[in-house]
């Protein structure tokens, strides 16, 4: 019998069956592949709080299954009491909508799914609990098959950059296990394996909380793909050796002119792959694209502590006592080192405001399509 | 009273008046400032094999005074039982040789500074025992004091590239506990620190083997220099920040054309310092210029284990079982990213072949002169 692999298993699962969560405990990896079922308000939010479930786009989607599978306990325990009025339920609904939202607050995709969850029960006021317990649970599954799109169109467009036996580089993780399948910066990556493409991946650790060494590799590696780990400074001397045909990776907010802030070290790369020759992706999602903000220049960039540098991970203080140290989270790679923007409505490329403007003008078009083809 | 500090201490030194080696064991850095005192064969050997004494320099001058302190004892023992024969002393003179070379067979340094020992007793079998064992403590004593000379002239050079408040970057560790004062990347930073130059310095943390978080940021936030600890992939951030003004750091050997190979990412450094306009410098002792090495290319990089980067300083395996990784110790970065070559006889500018010869010839002349001089 086959091993079972990463790609056998989803980041986030709604179980239909039993309302369950199901999910990948990301905090014990990569030592340890252990799949947890949650049922209750305080392991859905610990299992937030406590990072087992990360990533934006799998944080949204474990949320809005967590809200449902809450809503339908509300229901059960009223018709148990023989209740069944609105006000009643919404009001028990809020308050959980409340506490799971409070597991992270800063995590814009936590509260965007609650609250598209939300709007959906206001907007069923006048129906019975039972159908809009059946709404929101339809509503979940179309949160995460959404994502999953997302990835699988950037996976698309982003396989059309490379070739066959390909070198890839990426750093931090854009993976299957922020996501609930393919990942961003990796789907390109899982969608080739999926066609025997048999890339040689190469995996930056990522300092200092080494998402590549502990979720990339470990994910890639799990999935069967050819993935080399490497320390962050052996980027050049990879792309020297002429190993390396193209980066991809993923994005945390990205600037109308095409500036991008991704994961510290992001830009070090960039600038190591432009002098080799080699071409820069970044995977994003249309959802980070800021048009409001012009340039880099504007986007603020988190300070993290110290003791991340210094003994996060350490059997002992690695630094002297009382050292300094300067941890930005992310930095910004400006968009002239950045060959093209894959989006999962095309490739965005210099001039990106323009290039950008397209791509959503074509989302609007094609959501206006299936409205219509719906109506 | 002042709390001493690292320019307090040296990193190996011959107490003359016990016979003994003194050193500041490195393997327990950054934790605790330990110095240790080493009379017996067994842990001078120990005290290299074990890396309680690292640096090129610095261990070719533990391995002078340590092959010093041995033949007196030798002396000593003959001495005891009434024998004072050449013969039988360089028999065991050599017995103890080999036994030190054994520690770090590949350790240039080493086998330089036992063979430069070896040949004095060699030249001396005329003369009585005692006279070569003065010999030998002067020969320790005068090899520490070139290496100091070479340190600080490579400071006294650098230093006329940077001014007071500059920013100064480093990577790896070329200090003070690599050579006997001074450093070499590290030279201009104590001149400075001495004259009152308030550098604001980046230390790199310099993975797998962290010895910019270890050793760098250790001796200079000891030597109460203003120094802050980063991740090597930062570097893009503090310079688009405009906190760097000139890269500093050492090498392992430099090509007739400047390319030069030094610790992992000292070329992804170069790349990024390129890019932000800020010159790199090598700090480069005429001792590691191989003009018999025409370019980078020539230059065998060492591969090293896994583990330095999957497990070695952390609390648990940080990569999952089973992974590729690959781990250059070194890299080669390319003369045109490099803004100057700092050696003892001056700065070495492009094209570097033409400039090294130069310098050579400088080197010759001001040995002659000396010689001349002294005659």
């Amino acid at each position: 019998m086959r091993e079972k692999t990463i790609l056998d298993y989803e980041t986030v699962e709604l179980d239909t069956k039993t309302d369950e969560l199901v999910i990948i405990d990301q905090t014990v990896l990569p030592g340890k592949t252990e799949i947890i079922r949650l049922k209750t308000a305080q392991e859905i939010w610990d299992a937030i709080y406590l990072l087992k479930v990360r990533g934006a786009p799998a944080i949204g989607v474990a949320a809005a299954s967590g809200i449902y599978i809450l809503a339908k306990q509300i229901a059960e325990s009223m018709a148990a009491s023989g209740k069944e009025d609105f006000d009643t339920f919404y009001r028990q609904f809020l308050e959980q909508k409340e506490y799971l939202n409070s597991a992270r607050p800063t995590a814009v995709n936590l509260s965007w799914a609650l609250n598209r969850m939300d709007r959906l029960v206001q907007s069923m006021s006048d129906r019975g609990i039972s159908d809009i317990i059946d709404a929101l649970k339809k509503e979940a599954i179309m949160i995460k098959e959404e994502d999953i799109k997302v990835c699988k169109a950037i996976g698309e467009y982003g396989l059309s950059l490379v070739k066959p036996g390909d070198g890839i580089l990426t750093h931090c993780n854009a993976g299957q296990l922020a996501t609930c399948k393919y990942g961003t910066a990796t789907a390109p990556i899982y969608l080739g394996q999926e066609r025997g493409y048999h890339f040689r991946v190469f995996a930056d650790e990522t300092r200092p909380l080494l998402q590549g060494a502990r979720l990339t590799a470990y994910e890639l590696h799990s999935a069967g793909v050819d993935v080399t780990l490497i320390c962050d400074n052996m980027s050049a001397t990879v792309m020297k050796n002429g190993w390396v045909n193209a980066v991809f990776v993923g994005c945390d907010r990205v600037a109308a002119n095409g500036d991008t802030a991704n994961k510290i070290g992001t830009s070090v790369v960039a600038t190591v792959a432009k002098r080799y020759h080699v071409p820069v992706y970044i995977c994003a999602p249309t959802s980070t694209i800021d048009m409001d903000t012009k340039t880099g220049a504007d986007i603020q960039i988190e300070q993290r502590p110290a003791e991340e540098v210094t003994e996060m991970w350490y059997q002992e203080r690695m630094a002297p006592e009382g050292i300094k140290v300067f941890n930005p989270a992310f930095d910004v790679t400006d968009h002239d080192l950045i060959a093209g923007i894959v989006t999962e409505y095309g490739i965005a490329r210099e001039p990106y405001t323009e290039s950008f403007r397209e791509i959503f003008k074509r989302k609007e078009e094609m959501k206006n399509g299936r409205t219509k083809s719906n109506d």
